[in-house]
């Protein structure tokens, strides 16, 4: 039997991690092979790519490079750790995918979602999420919310503008891919979100 | 007016740096503005991105991921650099370009030619070399050269079957870009390579 692969996405302050975090809970309580990881990230080389992307002092990098990075770190992820985990019947559950490069590269940054998606192509290797959590804040909202937890990265140092951008992209997102990507109301508190994600999985499993 | 774009390509060990530091050296006697620089690197992000690639611990690195690494970084040299540097009017050296990305990933990795081609598209945004050199040297000899300069890195570590695979490539590449491509017959003496190459760059300029 093959596993389960889980993904959520959203704007940053949107609540994604404290969720991850219960749902991991959750399934390994109801004693499922769990496995919690991130993008950028969720390998030795794919951290090291990412701190080369958050880097406050690379502030004049390319969007290109900067999108071409992404895919390069999502490569290793796949080959490294989501895909094996899958099939050896454990359940992925990602803190953001594909759908993020898309959103802030091709959209935020204007490089077009056509691009993007033919780059990560090469990326991915034909491995997408069974199920997309998507968390819908508003962008005043997340930036507000972002704000309190402290220093910033250069990628939230942006605008508000890209910030309204990056929402309106994800909304394109939801509406291109409704078999896979649900959304997620995370204005709610963190037990009745928590709830809702629970439902969702176990009506999956 | 607008510049001149030169790349160097050719096996590790070829006597490609030496070269490339004469030919400097001459055309700036000559008055020119000349701007050397080399790939993977050749900006302050290239060179983060470089340390990535070569980092030895990093033996573990898929095929891919590695490909899209030399692209991030090619992106943001292009941008950066070279462009600027051709609109300017100056004679752009690059130690390594495309090139070198088609020959070590496309055919030295298996990743195919045209994959490595079509992730470069993103990257050089249509900005190729003028005139490309490349240094013609047996595979034996440039490994043999190689190991007298001390310490090797993760690439030069891998076997002498994939740098034949890489001699055979870049002969593929030099058949399919006749018009770019002059090969220089790298087992000559020092002087004498650099005295064919101010012939043949003197008959551009």
């Amino acid at each position: 039997m093959k596993g389960l692969f889980i993904s959520f996405e959203g704007p940053d302050g949107a609540g994604k991690t404290t969720q991850i975090k219960m749902l991991e809970e959750y399934l390994k309580n109801k004693g499922y092979d769990v496995v919690l990881t991130r993008e950028p990230g969720g390998t030795y080389i794919s951290e090291q790519i990412r701190k080369v992307i958050l880097d406050v002092s690379n502030e004049n990098m390319n969007y290109m490079t900067e999108a071409l990075l992404y895919a390069a770190s999502r490569a290793q992820h796949v080959s490294e750790v989501i895909k094996s985990s899958i099939d050896e019947g454990k359940i992925v559950i990602c803190d953001r995918f594909v759908d993020s490069s898309v959103v802030y590269q091709g959209i935020g940054r204007n490089l077009g979602i056509d691009t993007v998606e033919a780059i990560n192509k090469f990326a991915i290797d034909g491995c997408m999420p069974h199920v997309t959590f998507l968390f819908k804040i508003s962008p005043e909202e997340g930036i507000r919310r972002k704000s309190k937890q402290g220093e910033k990265d250069r990628l939230e140092n942006e605008k508000i503008d890209f910030h309204k951008r990056v929402y309106k992209g994800y909304e394109e997102l939801r509406d291109k891919h409704v078999d896979r990507i649900q959304e997620i109301d995370a204005e709610k508190t963190i037990e009745e979100i928590h709830e809702d994600i629970k439902k969702r999985i176990d009506d999956i499993l």
